[in-house]
């Protein structure tokens, strides 16, 4: 429980009954293997893990690897919520040993919302077999019987099923591994554009390359802020959730993302806080995005 | 439970352990107010009743108003599924005490598919505050504070939602007495036509204005002629779902349908089965729907 969705998964367990051993880790910080480890070996009954591996309301990027090996060594399932970090950060289903993955169509995958994506490995299915919770949309069992004659149980979204081979298309052309150097880089390029003008990564080390999360600089009301930038230029940065709220911004930069689109951007926050009275250099964090985008090669 | 969509609202229950008494309705036939009033009054522990407006599997449109009346004067709640009946078939929510009523966006909406819209009468409030049935992303009281903040709870198919309002305002430049109209008029000229080329409605008197399904001739594999027609014209009729398969074809005319798609529609059956080897008079199918057409107008 690092951010919103990390509660999210407690929370839809808990609707079913499922009874939650929350890990409780401090906004901003990624999920320590050590102390999973620690957990699992006191804790026998439990079932399985549940994670998150782009943490979007804190910017976070856990490191599935790692857990993934922790979780490797007792008898329990893992399961990856990889809704932004799907074509982003590196998920190896197969090498790493995951049991089920579950991805968006509006992050990485270049699609607008409206398609999610679970990926069952082989491990998974015992459980699935023995499920006894409610279910009728989301029976894994009858899905897996439409994808082997070539349909879906229900009518899906065809029109987004359709973009999706287009985006997976476009993703296989440029090479997944060029994508997620492409988005490193972006991200890097962000991180010192902000840092630059002095302001401080929410999420620190652990920043992922989905999107960017700064400390709201102190007596600036960051949302209308926000808002007023977004009515005036159509930029959107977006603010913190729930607890985080007037605390942070997020800056996104997943997906069908450019050069030019961070330069837009950290140019965009430079405005955004100059002229809501926060004492920065102007074009210093352009010009350190500039910089760096020319001197790492794609 | 008089098709397969009738069976789904049964199975759903079923899968949350809600206790169903089904009414048995033979194929092709509409539900009975009066038999549905005897049981209301013999089972006297029903909370809810479930009915489907259009019964896409046959073919057959249930008559709404008279079973809400029934239901009024009972203690139960009345849901419908409105799937394919919305914007082709009248549906009163409020004049007629409908509690529930379940659309989709792929059918008389126009739309691709990948929306439900589910509206709730406030006299179903009561039953949905006390719900206890395990729910997390259909949690119906989420969703009505998020509509009072114009927004959804989970970030929700946006492109679908914006293509919504504009197909909301075709219907309304239109006007909904003239869409139900138009629905009329092409069913009826579907029903001419067949008949006219000597094939029985399979929904007789309680035929849609959805779609219109026709028995199968005799000594005819309607569902490789129907296939043979789509991969060689691109025209698609459907054949029969589960224990109708074989039996009937389908042929759909709701949403963006016109006068020259029913002759085309027409035309396709009767190429279909005349070189399928069914003897049928060429050209009497589509000179019956030209006539039905220009003699009844718009």
């Amino acid at each position: 429980k690092g951010g919103k969705f990390g509660e999210r998964w407690a929370e839809i367990c808990e609707a079913y009954g499922v009874e939650v051993i929350p890990v409780d880790i401090e906004y901003g910080k990624a999920v320590k293997p050590d102390l999973l480890d620690y957990l699992l070996k006191k804790e026998r009954d439990v079932k399985a893990v549940f994670v998150t591996q782009c943490e979007t309301s804190t910017g976070v990027v856990d490191d599935i690897e790692r857990i993934a090996n922790v979780v490797k060594g007792h008898n329990v399932l893992l399961i990856v919520d990889a809704i932004t970090g799907i074509g982003v950060h590196p998920l190896m289903m197969d090498d790493w040993g995951i049991d089920i993955a579950v991805a968006g169509s509006q992050k990485g995958c270049m699609l607008p919302p409206g398609l999610a994506f679970v990926c069952v490995a082989q491990s998974a299915w015992d459980a699935i077999e023995k499920s006894i919770l409610p279910k009728y949309y989301w029976d894994f069992k009858k899905m897996r019987k439409g994808l082997g004659n070539k349909t879906t149980p229900f009518t899906p979204a065809i029109s987004l099923i359709t973009a999706a081979g287009k985006a997976l298309d476009m993703i296989k052309e440029e090479g997944i591994e060029n994508v997620w150097k492409r988005h490193a880089r972006l991200a890097h390029a962000t991180r010192e554009g902000i840092k630059a003008l002095g302001l401080e990564l929410f999420a620190g080390e652990a920043s992922s390359n989905v999107l960017t999360a700064v400390k709201s600089p102190e007596g600036i009301d960051i949302n209308s802020a926000i808002k007023r930038l977004r009515d005036e230029t159509g930029v959107t940065i977006t603010g913190g959730q729930e607890e985080l709220k007037g605390k942070i911004f997020r800056i996104g930069h997943m997906g069908y993302v450019n050069d030019f689109d961070i330069i837009l951007a950290i140019s965009a926050v430079e405005k955004c806080l100059y002229e809501n009275g926060y004492k920065i250099e102007l074009g210093k964090g352009v010009s350190k995005v500039q910089e760096v985008l020319v001197s790492c090669k794609k």
